[in-house]
């Protein structure tokens, strides 16, 4: 059994969304001790991770700093955090290993996503990164290039292109490494965005992957039998807040298209995550959206919701909450 | 034939130093110009690379957003590097494995060093690292624990543990995928520093380890036949600056150690070089110190300071500028 296992935010900052180190070090600390539950299983794992808190501080030194050392791009920043993310999840991880007595190994994978120059969140761009700040100091930024929109009563906002991952370029070499047992951090923050110039050379872009979707496109490649979205609610919810909210159990890609088309999941929330869901699950594969602190069992079919291909006949489903 | 290639700061930034991104992206595309014109020979490569000028910037980010973001620490700021060049050579080289035809990969491998928690660099450190400061200024993070020394008109710099490198933890992956084809980036650097606590906890350290001893280390474990410390010179010199200069054509480590007894070589700068060509050598490799322009004569024993194991016979030398 191969899993990819998909972290969200929560499993890298503290529960009030703080990234200093020491939130960090002790989420990500959190989030290695229950995959190394699962690796104890004989699974063998790869791991993406979101990074937004993470660039959202970088570009605030980028700001501060600006008149004495060289700015760096978006797809630096998200550089910085594969390494930073990538060197504390490899160290809390061989611990665990360690203390299970497991002869396993982790390591993390630099990892370029191709995206298309033409992708239409270049000319609209969508997705929120950074800090709020007031008009005026916007206005510089948007004076260089870049895109802000006001988002009222908090200030303004720079907004990026959100663009499709296309590719994983690095794939390989984490396939390479997970058939030999590494537990692989690889894709995190969704990749960094690059496009191919028609000579071939690889530019990198201002942009930010949806690492949901980038984590289904790499579990394929990956050959992963099981797409783990870890986030902080135990199921995807159909009717949120709203008398008739019901959690999913298991479902077929069929159903929670339907129930997506009905936009029962946000835009910036589990919108992305359903989505990576039935990606993952229409190549073949089973998916499962669930909280971090069960993804032993996920893996195992008996929480969270799980989407498959095709209907799974009564007698096959372990969890009855659908709805 | 398996080289492992040691890029000095001449490959990561401009003629004058400067470390802007697209300084960068300039100097390692020429790097990774000739280690593609390596690769087209049939030859396996590993790159490490220093960060000196990158973590400077970091540090001064650091400083300047103290108010606003948290701060990190050093083996985060390498973490961050391993990420932002690992990333520009990976692309950079896939470029050039492309243009010339080559079917050939690379991949950056987040790569963690161990090192001793009683190293005597942690009580007297010496490296020194980001910028010099007023001593006013150096005296607040002296307050905060960090060792700042005086360094007389260009003002205060903070100094920091150099420890010798005793284990690559990534090694092992590191080896999985050069033998798989993959030219890898890995121990940027030096690695990032941890020190195993008896728990078997592995714990980040605010320290420097040299990237060339680093380098050696590596050779060893990813069973390089050949290292090659790419530096701004064609030789080591012995009896540097005085009329007496000569550059190291091949040598053997017999000899080489007793000049770098007799204090041939600068603390600070080719000292370490030659102390790295010598410890791959003594392990049985060949060590060359050369400039990044003959990487394909050096590997191949043409150009350089030709390190062995142990005397050649005359008419194996194939360059006669040995003293």
């Amino acid at each position: 059994m191969r899993a990819l296992i998909a972290l969200g935010g929560n499993a890298m900052t503290s529960s009030t969304g703080e990234a200093t180190v020491a939130a960090q070090e002790a989420a990500l600390g959190t989030a290695a001790e229950r995959i190394a539950d699962l690796v104890a299983r004989g699974v063998d794992v790869v791991i993406t991770h979101g990074n937004g808190p993470q660039v959202g501080n970088l570009l605030v030194k980028n700001e501060l700093a600006a008149d004495v050392v060289p700015i760096v791009p978006l797809d630096w920043c998200g550089a910085q955090t594969q390494g930073t993310i990538g060197y504390t999840l490899t160290k809390r991880l061989d611990e665990a290993f360690a203390r299970r007595g497991l002869d396993r190994r982790s390591a993390s994978v630099v990892t370029r996503a191709l995206v298309d120059a033409d992708d239409p969140g270049f000319t609209t761009p969508t997705k929120p990164i950074g800090r709020f700040l007031p008009e005026a100091q916007a206005r510089r930024f948007i004076a260089e290039g870049q895109n802000w929109q006001d988002m009222g009563e908090r200030g303004w906002r720079r907004v990026v292109a959100s663009p499709e991952p296309r590719e994983i370029l690095d794939a390989p070499a984490v396939l390479n490494l997970v058939r030999a047992g590494f537990v692989t951090v690889a894709a995190g923050g969704g990749g960094i965005p690059v496009v191919r110039e028609d000579g071939g050379a690889l530019l990198g872009v201002e942009a930010v992957i949806d690492k949901d979707l980038a984590a289904a496109l790499l579990g394929v490649l990956v050959e992963a039998d099981v797409l783990l979205i870890a986030t902080d609610v135990e199921h995807a919810i159909v009717g949120y807040a709203t008398p008739q909210a019901r959690p999913l159990g298991t479902i077929d890609v069929a159903e929670l298209t339907a129930f997506a088309a009905e936009g029962h999941f946000a835009a910036g929330s589990m919108g992305p995550k359903v989505e990576a869901a039935l990606r993952f699950a229409r190549s073949g594969g089973r998916s499962v959206i669930t909280s971090l602190d069960h993804i032993v069992e996920a893996v195992e079919g008996r929480v969270g919701t799980q989407v498959t291909a095709a209907p799974q006949p009564a007698h096959a489903e372990p969890h009855q909450s659908r709805p």
